[in-house]
């Protein structure tokens, strides 16, 4: 009731019924210092009777919008349902809301204009974006990176242990017997040696473990098209060539997902990352590995809010891994 | 280049660029009456040279923050991901952002919130917000209303042709024999009769098409729990009643997945609604009705930019739907 009403509602009727002067209602909802328990408490419960709304932009204006944004560039890609969902648990019984904002493109614009005053602070999946630029964006809003293994100064990190992930997915496999194994991986940037993204430190992973196994002759490795939302076209090239994998480790479940589809049929052993909500469904049976995709979320979202809360210097979090087997590893022989 | 430097840039910065007054750059910048092309051009360029970027706060203040927000009770939903395309393919070359709010609860607050001065027009997905309210909440800021069955005065509505694509999954289901046919849906308050969302007219139709074909007496409806993600338990619980359904025509894809995973191996023809990605998928396999969501989603947000450049008569738009037919209705006899 009261929130239809919150629109004719103006800050002088909350003083009005509280008893109080415009200024005194203006501290409380800034939360300023100087309030007593007693006034916060009459405003507050002025607030709540008349359903009064403090303009969002006039918030935005003075530094409190009570809006965490979620920058991701894949807003579709499942693992970031366990991130948002994640966050949201995080942000419940606070006064803070999520909103996602996609990124097309350049994640610099996005970026900016979220710290434009649009929200409180920013959880963003961007692994390309220049340290030195983060660094700089994180004075003005706080900032928590996903997915970047770096050594920042003004941000946070959460990180999955993505060493220990794929390594247990590159052993899963090998004990099976498999020796042709592939790697399905991220366009060409994303994975540039030494860049710190997940899928970079996959990839490295994936040539190490075949090295060490004495498989260095057998590395294949195929890339989803950038642009494209399918990996499937990738997997079935790789499926095509002359000495065809046994095995393809997906450096995602989308990815795994896609080469199962392009896979169908041929008995070829799949993994991915990320347990994603289809891996334990009973018509994909998809090995993967779990970071704890939703745990991460949650992490990010209350790390943030410490920063809200005053905290400056610079946390990192690492979920650890598990590696979840099912049948598109274990119904497969090594052929 | 110039977004690193733009939050150095003033306004005062700009005026001297350009050889205009504060005042005069501010004009262009709003849009407002008096500016001659000249100085428009003057101050479009120096915008641009010196990478000024005006606060977001500030233009949502003053009206225009470029941005159209996406209301959505389900960000997981995987018809989302193709409304969500869409919107974005429809802003694509325009100055507008979309970005995403997922509701939690009670969706009043959330729209009231975007309302409230952070994007400049709502696409919102919420069948049970009352007309009344939408028609206040939509003299304030444009609104296109998704999946709405109603004859709304000061907003426009984008749907898909329900009582059609549920009449072709009945009339395929009854084609192939079957005549223990259920129903999943979504909670009571979402099909409540005349209620007017997609799920009421869908569960309408379906009971409608059983009574025509002389099946009164085998109607059955299961309904997922509110509040949980998924729908397995609910298609479980259908099949092991005395008479179990040899089909189950479920309300949307993501319910019908999980159905899949319920009847895995048991014979029980399954079909879903939307058409969401994973229904092509080989190992999935879902006959399902396509209902264009990803041209629904760009509709939303060209009707929504056409109301900010001036519309103000509601428009309606209807897509067709298409049934697409595939093994998991095929596969299998009616037992």
């Amino acid at each position: 009731m009261s929130i239809r009403r919150g629109r004719s509602v103006t800050i002088s009727d909350v003083a009005e019924a509280a008893g109080v002067s415009r200024a005194a209602v203006s501290k409380v909802i800034r939360n300023a210092y100087g309030v007593s328990p007693g006034m916060r408490e009459r405003v507050e419960d002025a607030i709540e009777q008349l359903g009064y709304r403090p303009s969002v932009a006039a918030r935005a204006l003075r530094g409190s919008s009570y809006r965490l944004g979620l920058e991701t560039p894949h807003v579709n890609a499942r693992f970031m349902t366990q991130i948002v969902e994640g966050a949201k648990r995080a942000v419940t019984g606070t006064p803070y809301q999520i909103i996602l904002a996609p990124a097309d493109g350049p994640e610099y614009g996005t970026l900016e204009s979220l710290a434009d005053g649009l929200v409180d602070g920013i959880i963003a999946v961007s692994p390309l974006v220049d340290q030195t630029w983060l660094e700089d964006l994180a004075k003005r809003v706080p900032v928590v990176m996903l997915g970047r293994h770096d050594t920042p100064q003004g941000y946070d990190t959460v990180i999955g242990d993505d060493h220990a992930g794929a390594r247990a997915v590159m052993r899963h496999l090998l004990g099976l017997g498999h020796r042709r194994i592939a790697h399905l991986t991220e366009p060409e940037p994303v994975t540039a040696p030494g860049c710190g993204t997940p899928h970079a430190i996959r990839l490295e992973v994936y040539r190490a473990c075949m090295i060490e196994a004495g498989l260095g002759a057998h590395i294949q490795i195929a890339r989803r098209t950038a642009g494209a939302d399918s990996a499937q076209s990738a997997a079935a090239e790789l499926l095509t060539r002359p000495d065809p994998p046994t095995a393809i480790f997906a450096g995602h479940d989308d990815m795994a997902v896609d080469a199962l589809a392009a896979a169908a049929g041929r008995g070829v052993a799949i993994a991915g990352y990320d347990n994603t909500d289809l891996a334990a469904h009973p018509l994909i049976g998809l090995t993967s590995v779990d970071q704890q995709g939703v745990e991460m979320g949650a992490q990010a979202a209350t790390m943030l809010l410490e920063r809200l809360q005053g905290r400056t210097e610079p946390r990192r979090y690492m979920s650890t891994t598990e590696l979840r087997i099912r049948t598109s590893t274990t119904s497969v022989s090594p052929g």
